[in-house]
């Protein structure tokens, strides 16, 4: 596939694809994830950041906007620009979007025209339905047409779906937490597609970087409070995905909680096996099951780890990489099947999968830049 | 100075008496809930802590040992004893043990002969099973003849029992933040006993005072982390209490989760209505009963708050004092009711409801010392 | 002295008055130390809280407002109403003021000419020269007339004077932690005036409940940073009271920090001592000068805490107390005196402090409602 | 498989060679900064860590002792060995030596003795004097023959020396903190030598992993403390290499205080202008000096960062970099200069400035596996 059709965009996005390095930019990058993007992609071995847009900060660099970061050398001659479509695909092939949802749609449409390559963060192509979308967001889509087009960027599952699209949605970081751990169990019949309940913890970051009350630090530290039950937003991408592995509609009960650390979720799931435990051995049957249903799902993934023994998942031993760790218990007095997953929320949850997403379109190993 | 001039009130324990003092002592306060234990007797308005006890601190005063309190007079001038009952009994008519699991039971049977009442922290006395007490803490009961005459220490539901009882067992942290907000719905029979989920997230403090390299701060901040399931010890007195209020056996579903905060426990519960939506309105229906149903079990509690509106419990709203709050949503989509409570693990979860008890068996307001 | 001299001042404030519970108020009871104060003063024993005022939450009940209140009775029944100086002055005879400085200015002169007590917590009334407010605050002082009036509300430095006055002045959460420990010193001549260093931490509620990035949590959780040097505001006020007690012009060195507490203050001092280290024994009677000067000092003060032996100050020691915790070391290797002390920046660092005062004007234990 | 079919490249420190990795060993990787030194190595591209060693875990994998490094293909392969010298000079060329102070000593002879490059993290070599040494560790220095030999592993000031050196005494986490931003103004002559202090703010995983109850969650959090002064050990290195750049003998206030972060050093340094500031530009012109010096100190060091304009140093914008963050005031009102910096105090100031000195003794670019 010729990757630049387009003889007019021929500067710096052709002058790097000669250098071996894939030409890339970042739409929006002063929010958590966008952040997490910029440092990400200022370490990839395969990638040249020739784009970063901010209305707030165009001109300055990146050195100035996000000092963290000025010890990079791309850092201190990088410069923000006004986030204009045109502007933008002169600069790069592939284009992530870390926009508020609705306004990532409105760059993508432009962006997929001019040739290049869309991995978009919000919530703006992750579901197959315009309506469903007005249902939960509250506003008509700004771009059905593209829904059609769009690929789920959970690589596990739509792995090579992703090596061949134009647009990625990247998936929530709640929805990363929880299909993971679900999507194997359910395609396999394992458990009932009925009843699941998912209770999550989440890092304050997941708010996003704003300027409200309720995201203070006298109001976060010491404190755990539930939020958004009993009908937060990523129910409508979790079910839509957790349906489609079903083959029948799911309902989720979903409970989010903010808890005072910066980054993590930490997912437990509650659910019915598909089983009967009558006989004695009953129980460690359907284990090795569940054991084996993993394996066969996961069995190399590098970013999904299969804890073993007595070890649980804990959102320290994932923090800063794009590891989601996922540990079961069948528990005897209940027949319930208890699955827990840790992640970092803009990592695996974010900014880490829109990478894997990245190294799976452009041919890279998938784990490039995120080891 | 002489400091009991009466001849008649030999005993620290009855000078005090005749001052109107309540004479207290606390046997094992060292760790963090013997610690508030402190805090509470030495501002409790009715109350004179006569004696504390630890072999560690033995000679020490309490201003030495706890720096923390060394404001209150009284501080500088109490020393730790040993914990003999003996000695103890005779400094003070309440005795509360606040002692590890075992140790307890040893002291209740010689204080309680030499006419003490007992309000004991551990979960020696909380089981009416010594049975079940061997399966889930793995030892013989220390003392089963006393199993009968202990009262379990939730005055929301014992407050009866507890005014005239001589053993006061103090539930456990988790179990308060779960039977407060379960009893009620299963008396009236508004939910079903089977199937219940119990999601809770507790505080650090919550694992004591230990050396132990899992409750480092650097192991604990920024870490997420289930523990102990699926069958925590606690289990058993929540099944015990939720299955005397069903009527029938309870089996619980329940998953404790550690985060970082000092105090605090958020438990989630999830509920099967025992009622079927059939019509447009059952839903609404059904939710009038269970505000109904709560505002007649806690009319005037003062340590129960039921949020209203669109408030959800925040540990921060009661941490330092001895309030659950509580609030409930059905979820229409899922037909399930959602329970939430939030407590001080170390006040309504150990301490503050020690000290409710107190006031209850000497007959001061129940709020004394703990507004 | 006649505390009602206005015969038409009848109401709520003379009926308390005659149940011997004094009434007080708080103008602007929204922020984090108005929230302490009433907090300290719904439990207090000799004070009814008559009125809050804040415009944002006029009609509504301070349970509605501030849910963590719920359980005082007190709180269920008392409505915020207006901020305006004659209603409060019908209700209350001590009003606090808990507002914005340059905004408390314009209650005080009506509320003392309506024969009003104010403890006021800004900073308005804590400098005796108005051209050093305009050089500090950047604006004229509002009412330079009452500055003679007032009297700085340091109880262990000014109790007489505050037992008399109208109008206090409560000190600001860094001058407390800095003054307590260098006026005896200064005043003793023990240490030089000159080249003092006070080097400070504190939690992030000394910002204030301002919804602005820098204190979000993800932005103060693990972050340590130095601010506003070298010319804090506070420095005004602390230089004042450090001159009056050197009996000289003092220029202090003050470098504040924000570190990721909710509460506490940690003041580190750097001091010289007035004395030369000759002799082998110099240094050990040098510090038994120290030692008797704090002795005689704070010899009885309930709030100020010596620290003996090894012990040095902690924040969590007097985290929820009016305490200010204090200790020294004399370093034989640079023959410099270091000081350190540790307090609540909320409590004896604002609303403790200043209900200190309360007790001294009212004639009441000074303790009363602070242990 | 055989892993090594070239009988030629005999040992695995040979094979690796021939591929144009360098083998690399870490002997103690169980603490905080061995954890950090595996991270940093299994991401190095010049890098083939070739052993780990522990008595406690030996056999066990990388992954399965640091289940957080599972995700990187070597962890799951590389096995724990015995800590014997012997074996490890056999896997690889450069070991790095993560031990308790003492301890380190031991391992450094042979391993010297064997051809190998020894980076030392401990306090073992850091001194020249044996004497010194003495007078702070409190025991014989084990090996004093190696005193001579060892370069004090600080790149920006020992670079030259680094690159043929066999034997790195990398700093401590305090003394690069102070000594990166006082060493240039000291060698020029600027600053005074006397009258230096140090305050320092340090996160707690500088306490190293030791289950001690200082270091609980409950007791770190909410707890702001002095502690170990006047007469931390650091002090000897940094008063050593303060000397040096002064030229004559340097005594040093240092006071380090623990903080609720889990990583990161904050310092503030008080100094005193070697100038008069008498005419109205002299502070202005000293100014000039301060920022010329630094400018020539640090043209393009990758990993100081001079801050500008109103920026200050922040801990968060250096975690998880090798970075020093620097910046500083002249107090015009003392005539007082205030510098203050911010590390990692794992990475900077410990395991990244060891493999900066590891990439300087291979000929790597001094970033590579440290951006």
């Amino acid at each position: 596939m010729d990757r630049f059709p387009n003889p007019a965009a021929s500067t710096r996005r052709g002058f790097f694809a000669t250098m071996n390095l894939k030409p890339v930019a970042i739409i929006g990058a002063s929010g958590y994830s966008g952040e997490e993007l910029v440092r990400l992609l200022l370490s990839h071995p395969r990638v040249q950041l020739t784009a970063v847009t901010s209305r707030q900060y165009a001109g300055r660099t990146l050195a100035q906007v996000l000092p963290k970061f000025a010890h990079h050398p791309r850092a201190r001659t990088l410069r923000f620009s006004e986030p204009k479509a045109e502007l933008v695909a002169k600069e790069a092939q592939v284009i992530f979007l870390a926009l508020p949802h609705g306004v990532a749609a409105e760059f993508a449409l432009p962006l997929l025209k001019l040739g290049c390559q869309v991995i978009d963060l919000s919530a703006d192509f992750r579901l197959k339905s315009a309506a469903v979308y007005k249902d939960f967001y509250e506003r008509e889509h700004p771009a059905p047409a593209l829904l059609a087009q769009a690929v789920y960027g959970l690589p596990e599952v739509y792995r090579d779906q992703i090596k061949s699209a134009s647009l990625i949605a990247c998936p929530g970081c709640y929805p990363t937490s929880i299909l993971l751990p679900a999507i194997p169990l359910l395609r396999a019949g394992l458990v009932r597609p009925g009843g699941i309940i998912a209770d999550s913890l989440s890092g304050v970051s997941g708010a996003g970087r704003k300027a409200e009350l309720d995201y203070l630090f006298v109001e976060c530290n010491e404190s755990l409070r539930p939020y958004g039950l009993p009908r937060h937003r990523h129910l409508s991408e979790i079910e839509q995905e957790l349906s489609l592995a079903a083959g029948t509609q799911v309902t989720l009960q979903f409970t989010p909680h903010l808890v005072p650390v910066n980054r993590g979720i930490l997912t437990t799931l509650y659910l019915a096996p598909n089983a009967r435990f009558e006989q004695p051995d009953d129980l460690a049957e359907f284990g090795k099951k569940v054991a084996a249903c993993y394996q066969a799902a996961y069995p190399d993934e590098p970013f999904v780890r299969l804890l073993e023994g007595q070890a649980l998942p804990d959102t320290k031993n994932v923090l800063g990489t794009n590891v989601l760790e996922l540990a079961w218990r069948l528990d005897p007095r209940t027949g319930r099947l208890i699955v827990m997953s840790a992640q970092d929320n803009l990592l695996k949850g974010a900014s880490g999968q829109a990478v894997q997403s990245l190294n799976l379109i452009c041919g890279f190993p998938e784990t490039a830049g995120l080891l």
